[in-house]
């Protein structure tokens, strides 16, 4: 298993990494709503070993198919997000731009983690500011 | 200026660099043809400031529009290439598929060194290596 440095890991982040918040209709949820925030690194499926190697750095997530040839490393749930990479971000701060669309994703996990996502007007934050990620 | 740390440039370069063997026509050289390295790092003109930190670290090369909202710090010349991009990544391997074509990439700068780009065999080895590279 290939080893990865902390700034390695930062500076791939800062270029292939996305913090996603998705919003999902589910009717088996209090709002008809599933904020599912989500860390994905995407990667041509030839690097691989650096999709499991990254996994293995954070002890959490997996490793999918994304779209054709291309792999994803991605960490989705509550507690791998709280206790892996939040803290991991945290500590290391990412260096471009990127850094703003994860401190957005930061406050929406931490949102959730007050439960505020279980209410309309929490919702409605959120959504806002999803809507103001990626750009 | 951002400083930036050796890992983190090896991990930004493992996700968004690129290098590039470029072989254009020039009817003032030698065999009718220029062969143009090149190490390249693109990013939306939003993280610009990376960019020059990029220059900054390396002492070489420039900060240029690439297409449309897109910037590039691009690294070319021969001593540039020999002095300052090629030991640093020596030392500092990629850790994607990528150090692949930085090894064919080397290999041509080298070959470039000793002159063998001023003959017809050394371009058509060139040709060779550029056709198998950034698959």
């Amino acid at each position: 298993m290939q080893k990865l440095q902390t700034q390695w890991i930062v500076g791939f982040t800062d270029g292939e990494g996305c913090f996603f918040i998705g919003i999902n209709k589910n009717s088996t949820m209090k709002q008809g709503l599933q904020i599912l925030p989500e860390f994905t690194i995407v990667q041509h499926k030839k690097n691989i070993q650096t999709l499991y190697a990254l996994k293995d750095y954070f002890q959490c997530g997996v490793v999918r198919t994304n779209h054709g040839d291309r792999m994803c490393y991605r960490v989705r749930g509550q507690k791998n997000l709280v206790n892996q990479i939040l803290p991991f971000f945290e500590k290391h701060p990412l260096k471009t731009t990127k850094q703003i669309d994860f401190k957005k994703f930061r406050r929406v996990v931490l949102m959730i983690e007050q439960k505020q996502h279980l209410n309309e007007d929490g919702i409605s934050k959120i959504r806002k500011i999803k809507n103001c990620m990626n750009l």
